[in-house]
């Protein structure tokens, strides 16, 4: 186990009717203007917005609005909302929404108090030393936001989708009420839970020995999604299944299932060149990358896998016996099968074809993702550009 | 699963040497003067309190010492600890040691900044409305008080032993150096194993349903800690299994594996009521009183059992059969059998007898719990007085 430091100083208040709580929760942690980050549609339409509105009137707190966040967020909102934010004196962003919302917010809070550009932050040209609070009030389970420090954002000129964290940005408080997400899509609803495990899956196949604790987690966090999530799509008003999934979200990507360990986040950088240019939901191209990604490991590092296809998926193996190199690839490869599987039954692409791309253009993802990551990806196995080129292949 | 908050704000500093970051730590935090609270013995003897010293020396930061904690700590110790941090006007109590160590600086933390006397908070008659800051640098896992707002003192007039909590003990960081337990003696070590796992399972057994997510952290700690505690066992030097241990007790007790359900803290108010009058320690005593508490449970409310028994330790059952009230008894009961026999292999007592009281003073203790309880007790079953009694008896 590698030394490690874990931090997850946010409030999580979650359940029924949670959402007003907002304007209270604001004033103990000594707001004096808020400035609401949203997307439009649901969360206007639902009436969420104004109740929101009106538990922070309740709580006589000023606040301001920042509607229009667009899914895969991008630089032209975040530079709005940075001068909205200075012009009106706000001191906490307030997230309304998914982790698109969210990630826009933490993007202002860091960037508003910087004097340069605020996409210096996300290419490792500065440090964030200075953000204003953000809080949450979050309505779509996915990308962990809620609970993390880091923030995805698209540059429009160049299509670069680049994310970065600190722990600067981990929310003061969030809430999470399971009923606002009974109105989701199946489609979101599934990506999300892709997008989930996807985060816990990243953190969970590493190089890094003796790890079992961090392990056990990993493999409980996905054995409950894995239970509760064909629930959701079959009901979606099942609160009890819809609550399950939400925190299995938050716990994903707080930091609880990577303790002292190496994390591989590849899948993710090979997926953002996807919907950067395709525009896809995130959750699904992970959908289409992960098991690609897999399927590439099975053949190059194949130990973890036969754990992961065992303790997750519940392959059987024999007890007692040792296992052949080429009776690891069948193990893994059949976990990998039930990964898919899975994915399907949620109503899910597992491909290219199935995302309706039928051709996709993979010297350009390669190009913008070197130009992003440079020329070799991740560490369970480093790729190479053209391991990656392989990897889009085995997901046409 | 029940409306929660989850609030875990402790900064964790895990690994080796980590130390030697507390006093750059505690300037980090804007401490202007620490009072170290520590034992004796083996932190002095090691050299360890030496190098906390010599690293608050190199921040620039004042302290004074308060030593001599004892297990399960005492009420004298804390009110000698609130006088001298008056007096010092230390504005942070740093925890040298365990659980008993932590619990007592965080008494001295809420008493020092409290007119009357500091066992109000612990009898119910006043709550927590300021406390100065608690930091640790833990020595022995088990406790989990390194991430929790709880302590347990004994009042040492009236031999009881109660516990509070509130949020504002919770350490502002916390650091873990499995390598400082490396040298505890395997009694200990197996208690502290005990611990950690009833502070899990006492969050597991629960009635509040449909809360699989943390079913699985549960189940996924517990499986972690049954697969390395006895490589510490074996082996006192294994870092690696030493590092899994002291994270699970921390994750065992910070709230991640409660959120959502009605708990069941019997089993430590059992274990309370024995170790005050026979001062043993608190893990050899949960040994004993754990698997009492579930053997009477098996035959009162058995389908948690069960779970516990086939998801824990691998019981097996027929796929696909429904079982009938005696076969989920049996399966319930082979999984207590695993669960002694664990304990056993680890060098702990399952009864009184093997904890060397021959013949308990079942009246004495039940009169204590009832003084301190009332006439019901916990709520996976509510347990009259006479029960109680029953679980003692079923510990001899």
């Amino acid at each position: 186990m590698n030394n490690f430091v874990f931090y997850s100083p946010t409030e999580f208040v979650f359940g029924k009717d949670t959402e007003t709580q907002v304007g209270a929760m604001a004033r103990k942690y000594g707001a004096r203007k808020v400035m609401i980050v949203y997307g439009g549609g649901s969360v206007v339409r639902s009436g969420l917005l104004d109740r929101v509105k009106a538990s922070l009137q309740e709580a006589g707190i000023a606040f301001c609005e920042l509607g229009g966040v667009q899914p895969n967020p991008i630089d032209l909102k975040v530079y709005e909302g940075i001068e909205l934010c200075r012009k009106e004196e706000a001191d906490l962003l307030l997230a309304v929404g998914g982790g698109s919302t969210i990630d826009t917010a933490k993007a202002i809070a860091c960037g508003a108090l910087y004097e340069g550009d605020f996409w210096d932050f996300f290419i490792g040209k500065a440090v964030i030393e200075k953000a204003l609070k953000v809080a949450v009030v979050l309505t779509i389970p996915a990308a962990g936001s809620e609970g993390s420090g880091n923030s995805v954002i698209t540059k429009t000129e160049t299509l670069q989708k680049l994310g970065m964290g600190s722990n600067k940005l981990r929310p003061l408080f969030s809430i999470l009420n399971p009923q606002l997400t009974c109105t989701l899509p199946p489609y979101q609803t599934a990506s999300g839970v892709a997008d989930m495990m996807a985060h816990i899956m990243e953190r969970y196949f590493t190089n890094t020995r003796e790890v079992e604790i961090s392990d056990r987690l990993c493999e409980g966090v996905l054995k409950a999604i894995i239970e509760e999530a064909p629930k959701v799509i079959k009901d979606p008003n099942d609160y009890e299944a819809r609550a399950n999934i939400m925190w299995s979200g938050m716990v994903a990507h707080n930091g609880t299932c990577g303790v002292g360990r190496e994390e591989d986040w590849s899948s993710h950088a090979l997926e953002h060149e996807i919907s950067a240019i395709y525009n896809v939901t995130h959750g699904a191209g992970l959908a289409v990358v992960f098991p690609a990604w897999l399927t590439w490991m099975a053949t190059h590092n194949v130990d973890k896998l036969v754990q992961y296809a065992v303790r997750v998926w519940d392959v059987p193996v024999p007890i007692g016996k040792l296992l052949s190199d080429e009776e690891k690839v069948d193990v893994a490869t059949e976990g990998i099968r039930r990964l898919k599987a899975f994915f399907t039954s949620l109503g899910l692409p597992v491909s290219f074809a199935e995302l309706h791309i039928e051709h996709p253009d993979i010297p350009r993802m390669i190009e913008s993702l070197r130009r992003n990551k440079g020329n070799l990806l991740g560490c369970y196995v480093k790729l190479t550009m053209e391991d990656c080129a392989d990897i889009y292949r085995l997901a046409l």
